[in-house]
């Protein structure tokens, strides 16, 4: 038996249905599916993608029967509509269009009135009482075919148009007689073999050509273009299907016309009916943009029935699609017919408020209206955007000068500022963005005075990109084009210059750095809709979500975002304020153990209060706090001056400052002294670390009666000794406190995961620890041995050429990086089965690594507050796609 | 039925044997298999170290049955020697010595003449018809006892012998006479009483608390230092055992004597009986050194006899233990005792002798010959060593001021400099060393002019380390107690300062550093006996070796020392010399692709030729070459001058150079851009290292008719991807030079396992991979996430603090990096079976790291040259070792 290629729809009753988007393509699927809902719609048939998919397997050869097959459906359409093809009573008129599972611009679109010939235009003019209006469309037909189907030059047959105007001095196409188009119609023939082709008479042989020219269309340069760039495998799909449909004519005169429509409003998502309409005008004049289209309203003047249905056309697609639909319809003759239907291209406010509104009207479940929001809308609604026709000017002007990496995201724009001593004074009268080669933690405050950051160096896991994501500022890093002279005070780019104070705008989202000030607009926040929707989430999700903060000001952002516990507070981070660097550096020029425990007891008290306030914050929920972790000469000023000053500061010399900044130099600082290899050498941190939380701890249960659970969390763990014996300090520091306190204090002991060699030892390192946290940042840098703050530069080859999908330090690397994560946990709770594990890299807050996750059993997610409520949307949304896959 | 805790050995019949070392020690064990095998031992028992083990085990206490198993075994040693304990007729007297199964220091040694009491010295007294010498041994065993078992001072007994000769005016201890002897008796008693101890005289006390004393000296300070120090696990061994042996005395006069002999000569192997007799002497005279000892010839002198019975019984034991032996004898009134035997320590030249001579005699088998003889012995044989006895010298005179990483084994003294070019200079007129904070390829070449080289910083793998490896030169580095300063031309280390030209000699096997010029002597090589044990080896091995050498002369000196291929070229050392680095230089500075193109193509004749010299080195055997690795800045020089003069010699300007040079740096540069990294983002290096390579070959096989085997290696890969890019490049271009050569060449391509993400995901590479190398530097410190060159600040604190057992860059982490390298082996034959596995990392040199890698079952090690060897012989060992296992 042959296989079923074409799949006929008229008449109410469709072969094919919405669900077959693979085989029809989108367009095809719905036309059915329309069609069998008794919605009026041009009847026609759609040859299946996998003839295209057949056509590039065997030398561009259709599959055996399918000439048949397509002549069949063709004489069906024939008797459906009652019309002849190529006749010069009642001509056949089709419309061809391609279509693929998935929108896909660069495949060829669309030709319109295929069967027009010498003969059967003569019937279109008898048809339509209108000759003018016939030739109209016989000259437009030749011209298309000619142009999409056979590759003659468009300006070529508009030379002709205009050689028409010039001969009979005619200023408007409109103004052309019927004798002028017909003699227009004469020369396009002429131009066809001056081009060495041929129109063909034939109605069959167009439909054949032009069904050769879609397939043709698939491989096009455009279209493989298209689909390298979106990383659509091209394995993913068969191919495109081609629809050929019945015209129906909505410039037939004033009963006539066109429009677009949305179920609902897709800027806000108010249940409004929305859309435009043009009378007596085909599709393409809507998309032409002569002339201005009216609103639906305009439809009622032409056919209050017509308006009146497709309105309860409405009703009928949302109830069956269940989803906000964006359609095209044609009124012919005061007769309307539905062109097309699609779920609805939607702004994040409209996603949310639909989704919420249509469980209301119980047309979806809460877990569909979870699924029907992106993370990417929730994302849009937190951080500050650039005004859309704002930016669509700015780059028309082409003030687009470079992009970067998008690290943090949100919208701003501000005066340039290179240092951020500067940032501090300037950033409290007005907007500034700092712009630096890298930052530091030295940069900080002028990183929070700032309404933006730009760093030339750097990946998405930079000092830059995790400060500004944890305070929920914009950041594009890693933007390798701009060339920044500190000391002019001005940035290259290509052959533009910046100097400090002129304006600038960077979207983090997309990482576009322009020249002037954008307009920018406030994000909503978790107002209403959005809050209802993430309480769902909630119900429906199995990972817990916790928060990676430093101080009570993060935690508490954190807290009102959803945060279940703090993940990951990164200790080191409290020292760099400026009550508290100066006893660091003591300490770090310490020669002794007693000159290092002096200067660390004065840090003590300090750390202890900090403590505090971030456990008042997350009253009751866990908090993991990791010991020190960064490499020392972090804590040192890096220019000679802040050193000299040092030295006056500690009162030692300036060589002896100079010979500690020497002696900690490190080739390779992300694998040097580090972590607990800094509390092994230095055991007098970790017992002030762990006096510090312990003590806050124990004071707050006293005198504020507030649970605290801490978690003591061991960095940079690649052998259970090193795990042991960190551990031991702390348990020795620890349990000796608790029993003087007199009060009931639990607190676990762990260890990142975040050296590959602690993940394959995982079974031996779980001896030790109660729980692990997954580090994926630095995971993920040792296991693909890319340097996070360097790979910026050959990263981009590596997306550009295809080697990797997607920026590992971006998404976590299932295959790699999961396979280790995936080993630790079966190592590690093959050892202790309660042992918590969660992970506390940037990936925690990226929705598909959420998933990879989940997938793997982790318990929780922690990341940046300004993404909780993200990871609260993509771990429902994990969960759904999991339960499904059983 | 109680457990046997004691074991008899007496009169030709012996309870224990040699086997049981871990239970009777060495000692007891071997006096035991003497006594079996009929030779003259004196009777005794030996207490099980199992009873060590319970003692700790339960709080100090003996097992039951203990005190009736002791008492029983002296019965019948009393029945034996046919005396008794405290008799004042026919006294016992007994040694009593610990003992574990290995030789540890620290320990109690030995208590002498226990049995003596306020009888049995008149007894002793009547038996050798000598009261002086009963007296003196009397006084001696109650000093003895007092300061080994009880603890009481030595020099209080000392202060005592003292006042007696004060007393009455005598000078030597010798000229005290029967009284004085017999008031120093007393006096010690009074002594004991002072220090709140009593003197017991009952001999079954001193017995008991002398035992004590032995089982209390296992945990004591020093032992357990030891242990610890030398890496020796608490639960490796039981404990220590108890031997109790009758006495006998070589001070009865001139017919008495006691020695240390060895069956061969320890220091050449030859076989002489070799050692030292001491007249009318106890063993602790010998040890004391007052009287200078005769040769083993002074015994014949006393008693023929004794004499040729002790070269018999040297045949026994060597044909009994078969391996030369190092025993001690005592003879009694010209009655020879044995009083203990062990293998003998020897020399590397030794070692190797007597090996093969025992294969000779028929002794042992080739397989025993090979397990004979260490790998250290091996590397001795190779390298120049410091004159033994200069090196006491100045070890005595303080000299050695400062201990780095033994890098690279060897001795080396010469004058220091402090930069490359002046080692060039002035190293070929006089031996220089070369001291620098660290090496670069720009050292290179002062490197090969100096006789060894010093760095303050880098670990084994740094760049000095590899370097001086491949060179088989002498290296010590990251010796972090030297300061170097260039400027003033003079290196600090504590209080002491050396300034350039002064001599320094260091040694590359201990890491050690000393002022002064200690005399080195030369090495043997791998002359008659080393080279036919490595035959041996050969023949027993399954591994195969391989060599890094990326130069003819180090491919020469491999290939003699039985190198079967080339493992690992690194290209880019080739990049380094005069007549090359500008053209790299050059390519380095291109901004378009053809100015890269352009300056490969300068390189592409000078690689091409440095390759057919491998090739022609290597005739016919497998030549690993690794594409470009190293980061693209390693090429630029440092310094502002030669900065300077580069930007003169490309045309460009200064600012331009900096820019390149400030562009390249990177943070980490380790895991930055290099490896495949480069050559994704150039594939012209690709094309041009991979034309050279397949050039070299044709014209060598058309014009010399020699058959090239290139496996092309592509460095760092991660990702299946990376290497199907490269790859893909690699084979267009070979395939198409090769098809126009008309030859018929066959290549490999495969890659590096170096960063865990390609172990992981090994199944997925090895589809493109016809090998894997294993590049256990690289995979080692991203595994760990230790920064080779960094790491030295932190490893000693692991391996001083036990956290570390080994040094995981010197012998490969079995339980990290060996977990991958398995992991990468199975998954990658899952694929292929046939899939080529080899190990080029510095692991491929280390004789444990050997044996991981042939358990795993890779096929080959590759190592530098000069540890081919040692390679081989390790690799022989580790077969036998693993077939024993199966």
């Amino acid at each position: 038996m042959l296989k079923k290629y074409v799949y006929f729809f008229g008449n109410g009753k469709a072969e094919g249905n919405a669900k077959m988007k693979n085989t029809l393509g989108g367009k095809g699927a719905n036309l059915a599916e329309m069609t069998s809902l008794g919605i009026s719609v041009p009847p026609g048939f759609t040859i299946s993608a996998e003839v295209c998919n057949h056509y590039y397997k065997h030398s561009e050869k259709y599959p055996d029967g399918l000439k048949e097959e397509v002549e069949k459906n063709l004489s069906e359409l024939e008797e459906t509509s009652q019309k002849k093809f190529g006749d010069v009573e009642n001509p056949l008129l089709v419309s061809v269009r391609s279509g693929a599972a998935i929108s896909m611009p660069g495949m060829m679109d669309t030709i319109l009135n295929l069967g027009l010939n010498d003969k059967s235009v003569v019937g279109l003019a008898k048809l339509t009482d209108n000759e003018r209006f016939a030739y109209d469309a016989y000259r437009r037909f030749i011209q298309m075919f000619g142009d999409v189907a056979l590759g003659i030059e468009h300006k070529k047959f508009e030379q002709e148009i205009e050689a028409i105007k010039e001969k009979h001095d005619i200023e408007l196409d409109t103004d052309m007689t019927i004798n002028d188009l017909k003699e227009l119609v004469e020369r396009y023939k002429e131009l066809y073999k001056r081009e060495g082709k041929e129109f063909p008479q034939d109605p069959l042989k167009q439909l054949w050509v032009a069904i050769d020219a879609v397939f043709g269309s698939w491989m096009n340069k455009r279209a493989v273009d298209y689909r390298r760039l979106n990383k659509i495998p091209e394995d993913a799909l068969l191919g495109t299907a081609v629809s050929v449909v019945s015209m129906v004519f909505g410039n037939m005169g004033n009963n006539s016309g066109t429009g677009v429509a949305f179920t609902r409003d897709p800027s806000t998502g108010e249940k409004l009916r929305y859309g435009e309409f043009l009378r007596n005008a085909q599709g393409e004049d809507v998309v032409a943009g002569i002339r201005t289209p009216e609103s639906l309203e305009g439809l009622k003047k032409v056919s209050e029935e017509a308006y009146n249905e497709l309105f309860k056309i409405f009703d009928v697609l949302e109830n069956h699609y269940r989803d906000m639909q964006d359609v095209e319809f044609t009124v012919e003759r005061g007769k309307l017919y539905m062109l097309q239907t699609r779920s609805a291209k939607r702004t994040a406010m409209a996603a949310v408020k639909v989704a919420i509104d249509m469980v209301d009207e119980k047309l979806i479940t809460k877990e569909e209206a979870v699924m029907r929001v992106t993370p990417d809308h929730v994302d849009q609604l937190l951080h500050p955007m650039f005004d859309p026709h704002e930016k669509k000017r700015v780059i028309e002007e082409n003030k687009l000068i470079a992009k970067g990496l998008p690290a943090s995201p949100g919208a701003a724009a501000g005066k340039v500022v290179f240092s951020a001593k500067l940032a501090e004074e300037m950033g409290t009268n007005e907007p500034v963005v700092l712009v630096r080669p890298e930052t530091s933690p030295e940069d900080v405050a002028g990183m929070v005075a700032a309404q933006g950051i730009l760093t030339a160096r750097g990946g998405r896991t930079s000092h830059a990109a995790v400060v500004a994501r944890g305070m929920g500022k914009c950041a594009v890093v890693g933007c390798e084009a701009i060339d920044v002279d500190e000391e002019s005070k001005e940035f290259h780019v290509a052959n533009t210059s910046v100097k400090e104070g002129e304006w600038i705008s960077i979207d983090g989202s997309t990482g576009e750095v322009f020249v002037g000030n954008i307009k920018t607009i406030k994000p909503k926040g978790l107002e209403g809709n959005l809050s209802t929707l993430l309480e769902w989430a909630d119900e429906i999700r199995r990972l817990g979500i916790r928060t990676n903060a430093d101080i009570p000001r993060d935690a508490k952002v954190a807290r009102a975002f959803g945060a279940e516990g703090i993940g990951l507070c990164r200790t080191e981070h409290m020292f760099f304020q400026n009550d508290r660097i100066p006893a660091v550096r003591e300490m770090i020029a310490s020669e002794t153990k007693e000159q290092r425990e002096k200067a660390l007891s004065k840090l003590l008290p300090i750390q202890k209060e900090d403590f505090k306030g971030l456990f008042r914050v997350m009253k009751g929920l866990p908090v993991t706090i990791r010991l020190i972790d960064p490499p020392l000469h972090e804590f040192l000023p890096k220019e000679e001056k802040a050193q000299k000053k040092l030295a006056v500061d500690l009162g030692i010399s300036f060589d002896r400052v100079k010979e500690i900044v020497e002696t900690l130099h490190e080739f390779n600082p992300m694998m040097g002294h580090r972590g607990c290899r800094l509390t092994i050498t230095y055991p007098e941190i970790a017992v002030m670390q762990t006096k510090a939380i312990i003590l806050a701890s124990i004071e707050l249960k006293k005198e504020e009666n507030i649970e605290v659970i801490p978690e003591i969390m061991v960095p940079l763990v690649g052998h259970v000794n090193e795990l042991k014996y960190v551990k031991n300090i702390i348990t020795e520091t620890a349990d000796g406190l608790i029993e003087g306190s007199g009060v009931d204090l639990k607190y676990l002991v762990g260890t990142m995961i975040e050296v590959p060699r602690a993940a394959v030892t995982a079974d031996q390192i779980a001896k030790e620890a109660e729980f692990f946290s997954f580090g994926t940042n630095d995971l993920t840098q040792m296991t693909f041995g890319f340097s996070r703050d360097d790979s910026g530069k050959f990263l981009k080859d590596y997306l550009d050429k295809g080697i990797l999908k997607v920026d590992p330090f971006k998404t976590l690397d299932k295959d790699g990086v999961g396979a280790l994560v995936k080993m630790a946990k079966e190592k590690g709770r093959s050892v202790k089965h309660d042992l918590q594990l969660g992970i506390c890299g940037e990936h925690g807050g990226d929705p598909e690594s959420i998933k990879t996750v989940d997938e793997i059993g982790l318990d929780y997610v922690s990341c940046s507050p300004y993404r909780v409520p993200i990871a609260r949307l993509s771990a429902a949304q994990s969960a759904l796609q999991l339960n499904q896959q059983k």
